[in-house]
């Protein structure tokens, strides 16, 4: 689907995530804010805080994706080598940042601004910055890689800053429809013919299994509303001929 | 850390992850069940229900990682390709599983066990099932590459009849400790230097804003337990110093 819309890749860095830590809140929140102003996401890698793997997989990804923006790995400590590595990835210094290390300095009480911190302040040669109200220590955009927090609030405080930058395409909309009670495997065939018919959306099918009851959902997602709706409309009558209940929409999450 | 660990990469495969209407709760069931029989996961990657790319995909990581497991993509629908995808990653053909066949058709009633079922019994040529208590439709190892459900509790349940079939290293062990009022920006060059002491253990430090009071927790993650505890009391002995009042173990999520 939507072939013309620039595309996008999220790296997430960082052990806490592959160790099972820590549960990822960053991708879904991405993959719909990416979504709403025409930036797809493609493709999504967690990766850990290792610095030959950074390198490479930025390496690979940026030259494979209109946009990369990478989560974790900013912070003060020894495993904190996302900064560095993009440097590294761009073959440019790591050096202090005017703007953020004055504006750090300031922000610390004397002695307090130590080796640790002033790595927050110390970026690839040539990356802007990007401010947010959450935290004082920013994230930067070096090239077409965006490089933001890993605690979601401050990813997401990051991100409201940078999406208006970015040049998107289309929104990618969707539609949707569920029936309690009807198996996917029955409407499979039908569904089929019917994804068929619009090739430019993406037609879901998502089983679920629910106390309130078990079912299946339909989600039509594209550029296109009228063609996202006359597919939901075809998916309605099909699940009809089924002998189920549909109802327009995603199902109650309970 | 535990180089000797043979390892794993994870493929969650779907279209509903990339664009945000799924929020994903495979990753993280399986890094901890990974840890627990001493095959970490080193990488995890989430890509779109397109042919080219899943065997691509499966290809590359095949060959780098000791084990690849998938989710989702294994249903009846037109968007579930991945067990045709893992058979042309193979190179061999995509065909009825006699065993798998036999089951699912006599699961349905006559007439059910239409086409879009029967690809739920169709696998590669010489894939062994992955039997399971909750779904009929099985999953199945092909080679290194297991090949699972995307629904969570059909997954668990057929990583539960995996896991115990793998041959896995040491288990991966954890020890933390937090304190409540302490920035990990105070901590970080005493940590940094504690994690030179055992280069064979991954030291965490991840800050946390809850309602309950801000603060840093440090995770020491590896397969020697004596070193885990022995580096924890050193980050416990580093907090006091710094005036925190540290507690053994994770902070409460609330």
């Amino acid at each position: 689907m939507s072939d013309s819309n620039p595309t996008a890749c999220l790296l997430v860095i960082g052990n806490e995530v592959l160790s099972g830590r820590t549960q990822d809140a960053n991708i879904k929140f991405l993959a719909i804010g990416l979504g709403e102003i025409g930036i797809p996401l493609r493709e999504v890698r967690v990766i850990p805080d290792v610095r030959d793997t950074i390198i490479a997989v930025v390496n690979e990804v940026r030259a494979k994706f209109d946009h990369v923006f990478t989560t974790g790995g900013i912070g003060p400590t020894h495993d904190d080598i996302t900064s560095e590595c993009i440097a590294a990835a761009f073959g440019v210094p790591w050096e202090p940042h005017p703007e953020a290390w004055a504006r750090m300095q300031a922000s610390y009480k004397p002695g307090e601004f130590n080796a640790a911190r002033q790595r927050m302040g110390t970026m690839p040669r040539g990356a802007s910055l990007i401010n947010n109200a959450v935290s004082i220590a920013p994230g930067f955009t070096m090239g077409n890689v965006h490089v933001m927090a890993g605690v979601p609030r401050i990813m997401q405080a990051m991100f409201a800053v940078l999406a208006p930058t970015l040049k998107g395409g289309k929104p990618i909309i969707s539609r949707a429809v569920y029936a309690l009670r009807l198996a996917e495997g029955a409407i499979a065939d039908g569904l089929g013919a019917i994804q068929d018919r619009y090739p430019a959306l993406d037609l879901g099918s998502y089983p679920y299994y629910r106390p309130s009851g078990n079912g299946v959902a339909i989600v039509a997602k594209g550029t296109d509303v009228a063609a996202a709706e006359a597919a939901i409309a075809d998916v309605t009558a099909l699940m009809i001929t089924c002998g189920a209940t549909p109802v327009q929409g995603e199902p109650d999450p309970a």
